[in-house]
């Protein structure tokens, strides 16, 4: 992690006021500390403890940006997107973490859950909850993006919205649970069992087919997300994880497992998460998600106050493994530099990119190039619309583009 | 890190319930499905979106444990300590961050509160917020103990209260901020600046000195915290962060740094936080917290329902840097094996360990002991004890003793 690239500068010009008038070479006059007036809060006794801890009420207008295609006659069906305008780090919190849910989030009292698993197994198990919370346990970080995150960065014009409201239906978080295979290993597969159907207990029963290999490598079966028990909206309690795959397959709510020789077909994988090519066909089952990145400040909708110097801040993540690089540009692509990385030991998680840019006041276009550990490189907007027929809206981890105009304004371009 | 050693048992004794009665050698019966029996909240379609979500009410429970030894006469004075014993992985939820407060939590408005560095510096400068969230950041993960934490653990009798309850004067968050050195560079720190005067915008004005190599090393003003803006209780808008050191030296709610020739002894550094010998004298200035760790679970008030498999969970944490190693023994000390480690690669952070372990029936006693990476190793509660005065408060970073009974009701013991 190298914080200090191109970080030891003046930057004043952000707007940090020197006490006393103007630039001084000598030592600060010893009535500088009389400039600093007390303030109301530091005249009255604060507020006493809470048991559990809520933000700050000047925070209030941070919230997730709801998406409810059906309105009031489906209002659990939709979307919730995370504010990544307003987030900055890695871990995004679990009160403002994305949320896809088809038919609402259930409210799951966790003494009558159980989780079974069956079919292709020597010795089908019906786990309580309780039982779960005794199970060895591994904490890990990852992200999870929804199949049709940056949707809405395919409409026929740019959306002038927050970056939050386009790329944010996709968070990450610090996941603590059992390893499938440990649980699977309990039922005993049958040599014939190549995949396994998990279905949820919302109303919707939720349900995807997963082949075998993925529970021996990665996936968890998860109970604690960042620290604290799962929240309701994200499967408590007790959820499916795949690292790196669609979003809607690691299953919330998660009741039951089944082992079965073929994949089911459910309805959530036929009428859904299917990827239109221009040929005509489709891809079905195209689990892992590509390698991308989002540069969150500045970005859609904010202003640049003045010329000086900045901070570019972004996310980048991989379902294929680690990133290994992110690269900005400031020039709509003609030359890159390096950014520096945060947290890019860890594998199918955010990471966060910095670089330092010197705003002059012209107009400049923003955008950043993952490349992971795989050495595979995000693609040009263009080179992924190339790809799938026009109606495509999964998988769209092509670039994203900001414009600063010389006012400091900054819009959504395509380019 | 290593998710497997001693992971792939039969957990079968933990309480799953093989379906179809008796454990069975064939694969499973067609009817196993139909003993899943739909639950209420799988017949109705669920709640909507929020913007800003809560636990489920089924975890209402999990809450600080709050401390007033003033009571009504200073609600705010005191601390609230985390729930370890209801939380996993190494990152605590923001709502359940451990507070130690002298005066309560200032309600603070962003927009009027102001960062003054001045002293011995070549240009005295005020910063408002909003100058502060443009500068560079940098995104770490870092424990925050008070140095009175486990001070519970000094009584004359062991407490049989919940682990949380008695050490969770201490979480651990990642933070996101600007390195400290970057402001100090902008303001040009005298040669004879050797000190910080670091102050907080509370009621109480709480103060400490710094040495200007803390600076220099990893100091970091803080913004965010867990992805979000900085909660209130945590210092919010502003806070600094000295990782691994005395909790209440990353002033919360920052309004100055002064910089100084020498330490400015304030009340805060004088009449608290200094730790008595056993020949009289008292050491002042004991900034890093030392090498420690403590089974989370189980814990004290715990039971285990019968004899079978358990996972020994717990966290570890150093001022001086890494984990190098966590050793659990459970016949008190008499034998130890080494816990596997997740997140040991961060420094001055939490680490969670975890080790298998087969209950018998038989009584048993419950230690872990932490080893740093400079090879410092927690000490004995004897070995701690015989090192300071009797009233001696701070800096107990002794090993915790959980005793399991027979019966298994885990209850807390000096040992």
């Amino acid at each position: 992690m190298s914080e200090d690239s191109g970080s030891r500068r003046r930057f004043l010009a952000q707007g940090a006021a020197l006490v006393g008038g103007a630039a001084s070479s000598t030592l600060a006059p010893p009535s500088a500390a009389q400039e600093l007036a007390a303030q109301p809060w530091e005249r009255v006794y604060g507020a006493g403890f809470t048991g559990y801890g809520q933000p700050s009420r000047f925070e209030a207008p941070v919230q997730r940006h709801i998406v409810r295609p059906y309105g009031e006659l489906a209002p659990g069906s939709g979307a919730a997107f995370a504010p990544l305008e307003s987030l900055e780090g890695i871990i995004t919190p679990s009160s403002l973490h994305s949320i896809r849910n088809h038919s609402g989030t259930p409210e799951i009292d966790p003494k009558e859950h159980r989780l079974l698993i069956h079919g292709l197994v020597v010795r089908p198990l019906m786990f309580t909850v309780e039982s779960l919370l005794r199970y060895p346990m591994t904490t890990r970080t990852h992200f999870v993006e929804c199949s049709g995150n940056s949707s809405r960065a395919l409409g026929a014009q740019p959306a002038q919205v927050p970056v939050g409201a386009i790329h944010g239906n996709m968070s990450c978080s610090e996941w603590t649970g059992i390893p499938l295979r440990m649980l699977l290993d309990e039922a005993g597969l049958a040599s014939s069992a190549k995949w396994l159907l998990a279905e949820g207990a919302d109303s919707a029963h939720m349900s995807r087919s997963i082949p075998i290999e993925k529970a021996f490598d990665d996936a968890l079966v998860a109970l604690y997300q960042n620290g604290e028990r799962l929240r309701p909206e994200q499967g408590y309690p007790v959820r499916l994880l795949l690292p790196g795959w669609e979003g809607n397959m690691s299953v919330k709510w998660l009741r039951r497992i089944k082992a079965t020789e073929e994949p089911t077909h459910t309805k959530d994988e036929t009428s859904k998460y299917t990827d239109p090519l221009p040929d005509g066909r489709a891809l079905q089952f195209t689990f892992e998600m590509g390698v991308k990145s989002v540069i969150t400040r500045p970005s859609s909708t904010m202003a640049l106050p003045r010329p000086g110097l900045y901070e570019i801040s972004g996310l980048a993540w991989s379902g294929a493994g680690r990133i290994r690089q992110v690269e900005v540009s400031t020039d709509g692509g003609a030359t890159w530099a390096a950014a520096s990385l945060q947290g890019e030991e860890r594998p199918k998680s955010f990471v966060r990119f910095r670089l330092p840019w010197e705003w002059t006041g012209k107009s400049a276009l923003l955008q950043s190039r993952a490349t992971d550990e795989k050495g595979r490189v995000q693609p040009t907007r263009k080179d992924w619309t190339a790809r799938y027929a026009p109606d495509m809206r999964y998988h769209n981890n092509a670039m994203a583009s900001w414009a600063v105009a010389a006012d400091g304004k900054v819009t959504h371009v395509y380019a």
